[in-house]
């Protein structure tokens, strides 16, 4: 039986953000995603730092705004804040107070879903405002460390699963 | 006589991103004078991490590819790096040593100029690299910290000086 390692490989989106084509593809079947399934929703939020890589060309090409889900102590201004376990420790997301309201709809994107603990603490964050995960966006989910499973009940929907 | 303080004031671009047409004027603005000055270049490379926020729609609607610029130990496979100083200590950035090649163009963007000191280190990076930088963007310049000067002979240009 295999059992893979807990230390996740080491996977490189910077040749994907180099080739423009390649770039521009990715984000077409973001988009298209989000246009079949999400007719209406708010905002896109995305995670601290590799998720802004992604969030604000698919929020303009959707017409909707992109809210800064951080690292602690990086957000001018009041902010809301989740802790959550690493495997190394503690960590806190933050988001500003203002950046998203009651009801208002929030798709959230980073590149990539490992344990899940980081996206799940972006998704209470979000919760903790009233605001409503619509949908987790990855590039790359490593399934075998069940981050969907950790994440449930919000949904995910990753463009590729690896292992 | 004035003094300005030598700590930044809080600019706070969250609002920007948040509102779809304020982010596109921006990025309007920045691909017209890329446009008109920049006929030809290879890349634009972002610094960690709020230049992560604009440099890839910019770079997507000039069809040339996003380079990362990163703080030490972000970025998979052999780097290179440049050591700065901040007024809290060293810091470090680092490229990877395949993303960017001798003569090519390259334009880096980052959200704010305060002292010039981290993009200053960034030149330099590209430079070890042996690729040219043909200009620093920033968003916004805080002019009474001179970071202009520091960063010569590096061009900048910045959409709104502040003091």
């Amino acid at each position: 039986m295999f059992t893979p390692s807990a230390a996740p490989p080491v996977l490189d989106i910077t040749p994907l953000l180099k080739d423009p084509l390649a770039f521009a593809a990715a984000l077409d079947l973001l988009e298209s995603h989000i246009k079949a399934k999400h007719p209406t929703f708010d905002y896109i939020a995305g995670l601290d730092s590799r998720g802004f890589l992604f969030g604000p060309p698919l929020a303009q090409r959707l017409g909707v705004g992109f809210v800064l889900i951080r690292k602690k102590g990086k957000l001018p201004g009041p902010t809301a804040s989740v802790s959550y376990t690493l495997e190394y420790g503690q960590a806190e997301l933050e988001v500003q107070r203002d950046a998203v309201g009651p009801g208002q709809k929030v798709i959230l994107i980073d590149d990539l879903l490992a344990t899940g603990g980081t996206m799940r603490a972006a998704c209470q964050l979000m919760e903790k405002l009233q605001a409503e995960v619509v949908e987790c966006l990855v590039l790359v989910e490593l399934s075998f460390l069940k981050g969907a499973d950790l994440l449930k009940p919000f949904p995910l929907y990753s463009l590729l699963q690896y292992g």
